[in-house]
């Protein structure tokens, strides 16, 4: 469902304002508020606050009277250190609000990550848009053979076709039922004078799992990062994934040190059990290690090989 | 879904095994653990397990070596004083662990208290079950002409039949949907051979919000008092109030001075704002007050009478 | 101890420095920004970075595109309905961040709030000053004769002049042998080269309960909200309570509509009890109730008198 | 302060009763329930109660009508899948709860772990004991050169001698002037009738850091093994350590299988930065990596050779 009107006025109202402010700012960020990312077929995420910078991550773990900053090269050299350390409380001195349109089983997903806030568009007030997640042919994959939670091949053809033509039909008849139900016209006046209308707190059980809702969502810094090491992943649903990518780029734009330091430390890093870790010792030493003989299981050393690239 | 022959003698299994403990037990509450308490028309709620009792409110709230607990009439008194004080930490010292299984739209009503630890049944990894919530028709109610966010009177005749003929053709088609694009036979192999079958992941996204869902969720005392004292109230929605409700009972036999003082000093209690109390004072100075005179809103006036009993 | 001529000019770096942003601005808190507030002997208050304002709290509540806001007297409205309702999640929308001095005694109180996020000035890292709070001599009261954990009548004469002393004695000593095992001069270098010098980690654990620490501390309105209620009120210990006070200035100056709802409906406001409201409905039909046959306990009695302002 | 004799009774009592119960018990757990572990001079440890065991994680994270488990094999496997994929949930099913008492300057460094209920000794309301923690001379360490927040060689003769002698003196004078300030005999009532006393909220204030406090303690196994693996680290302060020590030998009585789990894929392992990795990569390859040319700093270049005890 496109913006009305008024809700295109309302965003460039709030893009043509710029106040004078002493706070810290980010021209990057400040370029991307309001401006809603387009993500899946009816999503989207859009910046609408923050508060902070990399500056403020190193002021606040300096405890400082003024920024706290030095030398840019010392300042990411401090924030490299942090993120090395996992010291992530001066992480969470930075903060930012999302306004996230999204379909509910992924809202499902994501709502488990409990520090942060959230006020979701409610569906016992008002009625929902008539908009619901279907796939693109290319993410309509069958059930993974080896990973019990995951996807495997794209599903083709005639199985492809009756599988989308299944999830538009049942959407669509389910929220026109719902709209039934409400029975109310443009205004929340009765459409059929001659009935009631059921309460929207009970029509809206009538919906998928694939209709879109929205929400203000709000998290620091730390979190947002250990969302997106968690969501971001290869082993992510992918329809979460999109979220949790763009909010990287996000992330770039507003605090480029911090950002540079989570790929290397987090996204980019593979932790070593103390098993593994004794059999990278021995083949460092020149030993030629076999999984037989390693003291760790098969899944664990196929995994450790995977970390080595070796697969 | 009727328990498997397998789940009704693994509980049972649970019942029937008693070991020896030197933590506080609660007899009345051990005789409840693990049985299911029937909700709605397919969940329920059951203790799984709990630590603490009244006397380890007191125990903490006196930092004590042994329980800290004196006369029963004391540590009432003690708790009494806590409840009215809002001192809770020392109610934060009780913990319990449920499994329950409710409706999805309840299920994202519940999470919305972050402050406790949940573990859902993955609909990723596992196929749910085919069973939907339908509302008995006593709660089939209209939407409420004076609140936007609740109910009005109920449907009656023909409109309150079509409704459930949707709700239950609808949430069928949707989960046969489901199961055809799963393409599973009871040990997961292909059910037709010729189809691969959707990933689960994305073959969720068809289900309807009241498909049924179930979890393990443990939390303290004091957040599940609060969780009571929002979802047991009158404005909550009927559907999670059940819930609520039969926790509430649960929380009685578990920690009985604990529930007495919430009953008082929460759930039978009321607030007066600062406009509302400079009234009340003039009231009970003998003075006649009318909305008009009393320096609040009309709103304000008749909610003010609702706690006066007034209305 | 003063601030350094270095602290002086980087805060006012931060104060000459403006740079325009689309953000919620709030000019009243800008002209506050960085500038300390001295609160005790030693000890300040400033704010060092804020998120949303009044506007931000309705925009959450209503999940808007734009601002959210309507008129200012329809906005008000919405905020004092949300804080009467106890619906708090568009109040966690603003988030504020606080450089706060303060005696380590009530640091211990403060950091008891959970909710927030802080990064402390470490000893483990840095020498402390040489500060310590010593309180004025109409706030050394002596234990109340009623209150377990309350304050009675000031100390007079020569008690009082003791007391002074001592406080000022002790922590000189204790600071000053902490300097001295340290063994550090001004760059970290052995003040007397025969000594290695206590770690800092060991040796500050001879500073009194007075000597001042300092912190970043960040958190939403609804905590910082719930801060107040219990520390700007009269229960509260005298020496956290004044910041409080403070806090609850910043919040007028910040979010007035949030501030007015706040006074209204918590701080100025009062809960009865189940019981207490059956006496009130008794009153207010007429009756002269006494305790004796009032069903509440003498306690709760003199309480409820005293919310009533018959005491 | 040794134990009074009635907190020895209580102790005696509650280590005598045992009551039976359906929940999931743990012996080896129920052997050190209540028993005080002795830590540094006069701090102590012990469990006051516990929920859960390694089956309840399999539980939860089978969201399982019984208790979940299949064989010990399995059942440590699922653990061990659940550790080193970062499935964090089950493991919060698990709860202890603590009695502590230790230096009131560890309490400040413990209370940072913020997911956890506590009750601490309140001093406003009751009056602390004379004890303080004075480090044994095998723990008096020198400032370290290398490490700005760490301990290097332990003092020698004079010096550890005259630190032992001002540590002891300070903390017994100041006990001394604070309990004088009070002027409580053992009863409460003046010990000189011509003075006052000084409130105890207010008289604290004259306490060293290294007095002892105490309190209740209660945290799930996920956020417990957070607080060991960071605690129990080489890098954390000695103080703090002996308590995470004693805490992980209790873990490894409680759940034998997590505790396994912890120590191959946490407190055993090692993170390696994408830097890292790819001169491990170039290594495992035969190729001769030296620093320079590494493409990695000096610092992470000494740490990664310390990872793989190179050093």
């Amino acid at each position: 469902m496109p913006l009305t009107d008024t809700q295109r006025a309302d965003i460039e109202a709030l893009r043509a304002a710029a106040a004078p402010t002493r706070r810290p700012t980010v021209p990057a960020l400040e370029d991307m508020l309001f401006t809603a990312i387009p993500l899946l077929d009816h999503g989207f995420i859009r910046v609408v606050d923050y508060m902070g910078d990399d500056g403020a991550i190193v002021q606040a773990a300096r405890v400082s009277y003024g920024r706290g900053t030095r030398r840019v090269s010392e300042d990411a050299g401090l924030i490299r250190y942090l993120m090395r350390h996992r010291h992530s409380t001066p992480f969470e001195m930075c903060e930012i609000k999302f306004h996230v349109k999204l379909p509910i089983f992924v809202a499902r997903q994501w709502i488990r990550h409990r520090t942060a806030n959230v006020n979701e568009y409610s569906a016992r007030y008002s009625v929902l848009d008539r908009e619901f997640y279907i796939p693109a042919p290319a993410q309509l994959a069958a059930q993974s053979d080896i990973n019990r939670q995951g996807r495997g091949t794209v599903l083709q053809g005639a199985e492809a076709a009756e599988v989308l033509a299944l999830l538009r039909a049942d959407a669509a008849t389910c929220y026109d039922h719902y709209a039934h139900m409400l029975n109310e016209d443009a205004e929340g006046a009765p459409a059929d004078p001659a009935r009631q209308g059921l309460a929207r707190e009970l029509a809206r059980m009538n919906l998928t799992l694939n209709a879109y809702t929205q929400w203000y969502w709000k998290t620091d810094l730390h979190n947002l990062l250990h969302f997106c090491s968690l969501r971001a992943d290869t082993h992510a649903q992918y329809e979460i994934r999109v979220y949790a990518d763009a909010i990287l780029e996000i992330v770039r734009a507003w605090v480029p040190a911090a950002h540079a330091a989570f790929l290397d430390y987090r996204l980019g890093a593979a932790t070593f059990s103390a098993g593994m870790l004794s059999v990278l010792k021995r083949m460092l030493a020149g030993e030629a290690v076999a999984q037989d003989g390693s003291g760790i299981s098969k899944r664990e050393w196929s995994e450790m090989m995977g970390l080595l690239g070796k697969q």
